[in-house]
């Protein structure tokens, strides 16, 4: 026998980007990758389903592994270290028994996203392939049916937990904003945006390409609270026709 | 005969996301879409290919309609007002007399894409739907093979054609950055961001997803000059392990 036949070569680790949450914004090769898959991962929160997965859960064949990665939610300082830990171990064990891990990734795996934590974790021990997916940046300016920038406009992406100070001067230097982790600051940013006479200039999207999406002004949002999966968006450029947002009702 | 079946209904407008070229990044939406298309718009340079066209060729029945707009390359000045008002026409006609028309947008069609000229002259007098794509900006990312942005990070995207002291300001102020329509800006933007201190933090793409990409660290580019497809990464965080960017050769 020759001495590499006895050898296992490792497999690959892919981070997939699904899209937003409509499964048909999923890639061709998102798609192609989960209906191959014999090991999938995938983050869940720890008190419901995982909505990665179930943006994908028409693919995943039967017979496949699951590696949920389950994150306390209430933790709001990221990473939660061991969990990540864990993962990356049970997950390095399949890759170095020969089998391709397929992480499941809502959006695109890179912005925002939690899979560079088993990215950092197994990037040198193993060969991993990101595959880009539609972000929920651009998915909620297409439901908006906004454009988010043009010409030489800045964007500036921001996380809506940060403190009021930051978002403020952000916004203030900013063409078009996006700010992403709505969730429970939405009466916090709301007020905001008002204070400086830019609520007429704001659309909010939650769960979008989702059958429970809304679509709305932002002026009009917030009556009966946010969840996670929420953002504005703000043009404080000159052209009529992009104000107001277009409410999709 | 009833009286509305002697009405045509008029055709839906559709913006089509392609993601940043490898086919295999569009979505399974945009796949049906080009494949059952019976009239396609695109737009295309005046002298060249289109590059949204060739994502989709193998997809683009042989029957249908095509409506190339074509956009002179050398005006740096969009929009280029007469041409898309042309276009327009051409495709209100198409939609009245009950066509759907596809227009294909490389990346996502709301991001830095031309496709809302057409959009901002149709969108009052028919249905119009955008299909979000993989953005160049998550694609550059990943072929980097490093995360755009984490946990509470801004983001801020830059147009390279934006003068200096404006881009410096930027990027002083932000947490991941990204210049976009780099081109023959290439010389300007490495040594602005030599000056700053940044480039070995900073990371150039070009074609991403295509046979012809160059992924190199920022300091290793430009000696040949700058595509117009091309982007710089940059990431001013802590995190070492985000450093530098790694060549894909
Ligand atoms: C941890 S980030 C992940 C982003 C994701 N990786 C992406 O590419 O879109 C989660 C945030 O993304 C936004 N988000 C994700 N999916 C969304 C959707 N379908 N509708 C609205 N916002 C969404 C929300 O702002 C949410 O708080
Ligand atoms: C007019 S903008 C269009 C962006 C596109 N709508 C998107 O969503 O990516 C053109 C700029 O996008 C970037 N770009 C588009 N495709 C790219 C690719 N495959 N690789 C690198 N940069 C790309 C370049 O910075 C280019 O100058």
């Amino acid at each position: 026998m020759e001495p590499d036949q006895a050898v296992t070569r490792p497999g690959t680790l892919y981070g997939v980007g699904l899209g937003p949450g409509d499964p048909d914004l999923m890639t061709v090769k998102a798609h192609r990758l989960i209906a191959a898959a014999r090991v999938i991962a995938y983050p869940a929160p720890d008190d419901g389903p995982s909505f990665a997965r179930s943006i994908a859960a028409d693919l995943i064949p039967e017979d496949a592994r699951e590696i949920p990665i389950i994150v306390p939610m209430r933790v709001e300082r990221f990473p939660a270290q061991a969990v990540y830990d864990r993962a990356a171990e049970e997950i390095a064990a399949e890759l170095a028994a020969g089998a391709n891990v397929v992480t499941l990734c809502e959006g695109d795996p890179f912005f925002y996203g939690s899979f560079m934590y088993l990215f950092e974790r197994l990037v040198d021990r193993f060969a991993c392939e990101i595959v880009p997916g539609v972000t929920s940046l651009t998915a909620c300016a297409a439901r908006l049916r906004r454009p988010l920038t043009a010409r030489t406009d800045v964007l500036t992406v921001i996380p809506g937990p940060l403190p009021d100070e930051e978002i403020r001067a952000r916004i203030e230097a900013a063409g078009a904003v996006a700010i992403m982790k709505v969730g429970r600051h939405l009466p916090r940013l709301k007020r905001l945006l008002g204070e400086m006479g830019l609520l007429d200039r704001a659309g909010y999207v939650e769960r979008a390409t989702l059958a429970s999406e809304r679509v709305l002004p932002l002026a009009e949002a917030g009556e009966a609270g946010a969840p996670y999966f929420s953002m504005i968006l703000l043009y404080k450029g000159e052209e009529a026709w992009m104000l107001p947002p277009r409410s999709s009702s």
